[in-house]
């Protein structure tokens, strides 16, 4: 399902499936401007690393128009700055920002309009990588599963992840497409719900066998053998593996570990941001109360209770048995690993030229 | 606060805070006859195995009363058996009705109307008796805490899974009486929220500063250093210490033994079944899918996919640092402590007589 990011030409805006409302309304989202597209990706009407830097990269086009006239450059940096702090932890937002500002700095003969329209086709053909590179994490990905395996998923780094396919849940669909019978636990996935809400929609829709647990299930479902892997997501994984996601999934990593059962993270290299050394050094999100003291309109903690609401937290590489890219699965140790995978990527990248 | 099970004389039923539409409503629920108790125990009206037994057994003088008129003892015991089946997990139930039938057993004089006199009033010496335990259960419980310490709980086993006061809820009301600071960490307890709704609501009422985090927070708090004790209730105690509680609990005890925070366990000796030799033979209840499914009226889940609603889980004995009853803190092995326990209490019990 490639169709819950789109770029319309024709009202030239960005228009989005509504994370917020799935599983029981479909809805749109047009972004048209740097402040509707911070809104989008502030409040989850888009989410997921990969889904946010392909929003942030059409967000640049955006902010470019919104920019028009006298003056435009000074007003560009500043809606550009705005963009890429909307959301902390994710590193493809920065990613996606500065790989547009890179572009741009190779072509310093383009003048305003000619940035608008390099930006937009620029914008199109990092949405286009993304689904490539999902499939290819798809491919890798199948050989980390076996015929017949039950895999928990925290979160959802599906395909609403993502432009398509997904990484987490790119894995399982390449172990499917591969022919291998796989069916899914999606833990629900307080606050946002997104495995309750989104990973079980988008399976469901693909017919791949799914069922939802709280999040308080996991140490159980374990313990039942019901587990054979663990596939999640990440937002920003540091040099040496350390791998920020959905709060909650060092927890599963740390059950997982204790039950023996293979905990693996799915990723473009993108999500892997060689500035940060390690897991204590990437930024943790604190999110509205509000995601915690409600569910849609019902109120579940009594008024004037405090909640906490960090929205990742950080699993520690000698947690993860493999970190599944476009380039291949990495395994430990991971500092190792990811320079080797990072040359890797270069090389086919020159290749290609 | 002791007023959330109430014995109304003047309408001859049992009057039950309705525990399903807290923090943002209080009403009440009325038992007068076996299926309106059944239904109040199923569906959560009341719940917390303390509680459970008191409503058990007020449930056993409804039983009996509907029961009236010729061949009122086939029907009487057919009452019970359904009664004594409302939920499989907690042995407070079975223990309750077990207590009444063999207090009837000694007393083979009483006729129909005796009966039912003698269980009213011992139903009601069983409620105060459960206010008496759960002192106690402070006052040894006091010990564990320090000054200071912030303490996570799980699911609510506070005044409102008891008759007052609280198991867990009784260990954290015991060191504030002592005089000790403590904050708590009320994890939400999905799917049916008690954390949430009901230690939060309760712990405000009595002003204890309390914070409510999601489930999925637990490891990241632990990591900071934010948790300094775990203290949780029990539904049931195998006789080697395994405890089985509220579904997540187990979850809670591996991550709070990785990180090196003390966890513990409070219940009344009422809760420890010598007839259950370990957590493998301990029935698990299956609870209803909309549970989980919806949040009040909000759908969280797609029409069609299947969720796991199992309401308990088993915390080996090997977690646990100590086990707060009413005739103190138990300390492994557990096996030995739980008979010394025993004897004590019959001891206790003899020099009373």
């Amino acid at each position: 399902m490639d169709w819950h990011i789109r770029f319309s030409d024709e009202k030239d805006c960005l228009v989005l499936l509504d994370q917020r409302v799935l599983p029981t309304r479909e809805e749109w989202f047009e972004c048209t401007d740097t402040t509707s597209t911070i809104y989008a990706l502030q409040t989850m009407v888009v989410r997921g690393a990969p889904a946010i830097g392909v929003t942030a990269a059409y967000g640049c086009y955006l902010a470019a128009r919104e920019a028009a006239g006298e003056g435009w450059e000074a007003r560009l940096e500043t809606l550009l700055a705005d963009l890429a702090a909307a959301r902390p932890t994710a590193v493809n937002l920065r990613w996606a920002v500065n790989r547009m500002q890179e572009a741009r700095a190779a072509r310093p003969e383009l003048d305003y309009d000619g940035l608008c329209a390099f930006w937009l086709s620029l914008a199109k053909e990092i949405h286009e990588e993304d689904k490539r590179l999902c499939r290819q994490i798809g491919v890798h990905g199948a050989t980390v599963l076996e015929d017949g395996d039950t895999v928990m998923t925290h979160c959802n780094a599906g395909a609403l992840a993502t432009a398509d396919y997904g990484t987490a849940l790119g894995v399982i669909r390449g172990a499917v497409d591969a022919g291998k019978k796989i069916d899914v636990i999606a833990n629900e996935t307080r606050p946002f719900l997104q495995g309750a809400r989104l990973t079980a929609y988008e399976l469901q829709v693909d017919g791949i066998p799914v069922r939802v647990a709280c999040d308080n299930a996991c140490s159980l479902l374990m313990k039942k053998g019901m587990v054979d892997r663990v596939v999640v997501g990440a937002d920003r994984i540091a040099a040496n593996g350390d791998a920020a996601n959905k709060i909650g999934t060092s927890g599963v990593a740390l059950l997982a570990k204790h039950y023996g059962v293979p905990f693996y993270v799915a990723a473009p290299l993108s999500t892997i941001d060689r500035d940060t050394a390690d897991g204590d050094a990437i930024p943790i999100e604190n999110r509205p109360a509000r995601e915690v003291t409600h569910v849609g309109e019902t109120q579940i903690t009594p008024d004037g209770v405090e909640v906490f609401n960090f929205a990742f937290d950080v699993t520690p590489a000698e947690l993860i048995a493999g970190i599944v890219t476009e380039v291949g699965v990495l395994r430990p140790p991971y500092t190792n690993a990811i320079a080797q995978a990072f040359e890797k990527k270069a090389q086919e990248e020159n290749a290609e030229k």
